[in-house]
């Protein structure tokens, strides 16, 4: 099984930190893709995934997965261990939904802001820039952090009592806010920094940079 | 169950072919939400649903279940009967990810056309406009059309063999597309339009307009 990877972006990363809490990284060759060089455009990686994005997880049988929640869905059904798409019909679908706001919420919000009102990955790759539009994201994703700390100021996990992917994507998506557009996470949000750093204590995130974890 | 819907949108329909697909539609209280006035956006809607969105599943316990991947979870391992989101690992992954992309290349991208390039839900509902980011969504739509029919040319289903959420997706994106910014399917594009009418003629798509079923 093959990872295109990418260290640091947060939809790659969700994949990595997956796969780590099923204790299966060691069995997966990891490919980094250097997106700054524009190394997911070019027609053979075009060819196994239309959607030019990483990651991609590449099974033994050829099948190319891309979408991040897809693989991670792959990964929780494969491997045994602690369940990250939840268990039964309600506890799966708060996963799902709060997973989901954590890509539109922080994840997408960030990255809109990154790609459009930033250097983002350079000129070269940031081809169709709207500033305007990027611009607007910045306060959604201040808007989805102080969320995800009133969520967190009733529950242990972003999807409830237990963890799962959603607190993965969020996760993430903290890390690479603070990391590339250096958009940081207020101090006053007590209840999402004591979470983030509960969650960068996990041994599945290990390679995760210490101020990376909460303050 | 109460089902807040808002009939011959594409996220609402998705929700309501899914109920249809299990044959219990008949269980559920359906509540219509006019978006156009704003109905989405009134305290007591937005206290059950911060994203302020249609679809809503509110279940007897209480639970509030918004974003329409994760209600399809649900009510797919809830009730009895067709399985929407794959069956084992990899199907799972697979139906997933060409759902996402269902989203993407369709729902969402004629969804920003819509409500950035034309007058969309009108002026009172619309505050935040930006017409070159609608613009540029016209084109995706268009490009995604193009690749779900070379997707259809060698499958029968969106994700492969069988019949599951993610033909749900586009299904319903393409019957937004036509019924309000008017974005038409190309005539051209044989394989979308044939898949088009077999997923139309579906019981559950009774409540579709026979003009929104390909030609």
């Amino acid at each position: 099984m093959k990872f295109y990877d990418s260290l640091g972006l947060p939809n790659p990363d969700r994949v990595r930190i997956a796969l780590a809490e099923k204790g299966v990284l060691d069995q997966v060759e990891i490919i980094q893709v250097n997106l700054w060089e524009g190394e997911h455009r070019t027609a053979a990686f075009k060819a196994k995934n239309p959607s030019v994005t990483v990651p991609l997880l590449e099974l033994d049988d050829g099948t190319a997965l891309s979408e991040t929640t897809a693989i991670t869905e792959y990964i929780d059904h494969t491997f045994e261990g602690i369940p990250l798409t939840g268990r039964g019909a309600k506890e799966r679908a708060v996963v799902h939904m709060m997973q989901r706001r954590g890509e539109q919420k922080i994840v997408d919000a960030i990255g809109t802001y990154f790609h459009h009102a930033t250097l983002g990955f350079g000129p070269e790759i940031e081809l169709n820039q709207n500033k305007a539009w990027g611009d607007a994201h910045l306060q959604k994703t201040l808007d989805g952090m102080a969320y995800f700390d009133a969520v967190l100021r009733d529950q242990r996990h972003i999807a409830g009592a237990n963890y799962s992917m959603a607190d993965i994507t969020v996760f993430t998506g903290l890390n690479f806010s603070e990391t590339y557009p250096k958009v940081m996470v207020p101090q006053g949000l007590t209840a999402l920094n004591e979470w983030r750093a509960c969650i960068g204590a996990r041994a599945s995130c290990a390679f995760v940079p210490e101020t990376m974890k909460g303050r």
